[in-house]
């Protein structure tokens, strides 16, 4: 049930209609790695910051029990920063700016002691990069991986090697549609299957997300947010919840799958109902759990006998 | 059970990048009657039509066992046309051209022995003329009702005043946020509720549809169709097939309704595949019900013990 995580450590402006944060705790790595650390403890992460990364951060997630041993320091550097803005379509948003600092030369090293991990989450980082963490994994049971319309455009070969390597492929619906050049979502999603993946996630933002496979279609509804403060960190939220509760039961039967995509769907909802991670940093297994069952009142119905 | 059903009787010329289709069977009374007439016999259809509506229509549906003595025929007339083009993108599309006809002068004149009628769906038509057909039932205890943004937007006062008169609103999305000038959609269907309706519906398409009553919120998935051949009537067939079986079950509580809006659903997914009407001609309950067991298939998850 060893679970690692890779990707970015960031701090984060954001403005929405609702209001403005700035310099919040953020980045791909430490949203799928808190929403995990619900499920299962430690969770492993690798990421670079810079040494003006706040003590403050480090101590949080050492809250939650994420082993930090793959966080590289780099004292005289600076962390990832990023800002964006929202609008009152809480699915469109302006990035005001980004500047890699030290994530521009991010090279994953796994510590050694990480390396016989079985639960695999690739944030959405260069495919390149992905793929050379994969390559210092012995063998993992699941690799659950993200990416992005810009790795889609600009390095489309190698997303596809890495994908060849990836269990299950988490995309939107707008990044299904650009990597097979298919509108239908469901054929989009058949078309991923075919490139590697045996397992694709299509997020739909207030409309849920589709859980493909080989032989099951599983639509999960998104939970219904009438105050939807800060979208950033929700697909990340997702990602962390799904492969939380599989490497917490370590089943991966097509139940237990649909049941994930149902836990990523709650932690992605928790997370968007405050600024940046606030709303993953006093969670409890009863108050997901809880949400998990608002979640099956909400789709479920019978047939009359 | 008694059901009745007002609305535009068209034939429509379609185009889809599927093909195309001329002078087809169409009209919300059409599609709503047809796709009810699954659950309950005989539907009660009024509308109009020009001696120039084919022979063939009138036989269809009374093959169908709807009862046509509420169809004026204006032997002098045109029936109403309709053409209309879609895209690639099938959530947009062109109208073409708009012949109202006879249906341009319709005075819903609702025959003596359908007053007593107990389920009405009022179809897509002048908010004036739904409320006209109100007032000359004795008593229903169901009226649902459609509208669209041309009416929201030319005659907001009278759909006002129509809307306290209906049980249930269907809407699409966007008609959803026009209605109320709310963006999020959980707000506006409760806005749409403190208006008069108790239940609302919204559907989206692809991302299926919502059920809004004052104490629930149901999540419906779409069918996962790979080709979708032609959308017209989709909405329609929707609400024929929900009211349907509230007809037919003549159960009201939450559970049915849930179970209403997967019917509903249902003879939307079977209408989409095929063009026009087409494939509504000869469904059978079986086949409905093994669709509506896929929806449950589709959306429904456990609780690992």
């Amino acid at each position: 049930m060893s679970l690692l995580v890779v990707g970015s450590v960031a701090l984060d402006t954001v403005e929405t209609p609702f209001g403005k944060t700035s310099e919040a705790l953020g980045g791909s790595s430490v949203y799928i790695s808190v929403a995990a650390s619900y499920f299962v403890q430690p969770v492993r992460l690798v990421g670079v910051v810079g040494g003006d990364f706040p003590k403050e951060h480090i101590e949080f997630l050492e809250s939650r029990k994420i082993d930090l041993d793959g966080l590289q320091i780099i004292e005289n550097g600076k962390t990832f920063r990023w800002g964006g803005k929202y609008h009152y379509d809480l699915n469109v948003r302006d990035t005001l700016f980004t500047h890699l600092n030290v994530f521009e030369k991010f090279n994953p090293i796994i510590p050694d002691r990480y390396k016989n991990s079985s639960y695999i989450c690739l944030g959405n980082i260069d495919p390149v990069l992905q793929l050379q963490v994969l390559n210092q994994i012995n063998k993992p049971r699941l690799v659950v991986g993200d990416t992005m319309n810009y790795w889609i455009e600009t390095k489309p070969k190698e997303l596809a090697e890495t994908m060849k390597h990836m269990d299950v492929l988490i995309v939107n619906d707008s990044e299904a549609r650009l990597l097979t050049n298919e509108p239908n979502l469901i054929k989009a999603a058949k078309k991923i299957i075919s490139m590697g993946p045996h397992s694709v996630i299509v997020k739909k933002g207030e409309h849920g997300a589709l859980l493909v496979t080989d032989d099951t279609i599983f639509s999960a509804p998104a939970y219904p947010l009438e105050n939807i403060f800060d979208p950033t960190g929700a697909g990340d939220s997702f990602a962390g919840g799904f492969i939380g509760w599989l490497a917490r039961t370590e089943d991966l039967s097509p139940n237990n799958l649909k049941r994930a995509v149902i836990y990523g769907s709650t932690l992605a909802s928790f997370c968007v109902e405050k600024f940046s991670i606030e709303n993953l940093r006093d969670l409890n297994y009863l108050k997901i759990h809880d949400r998990f069952l608002s979640f099956m009142e909400l789709s479920h119905f019978d047939d009359k006998k």
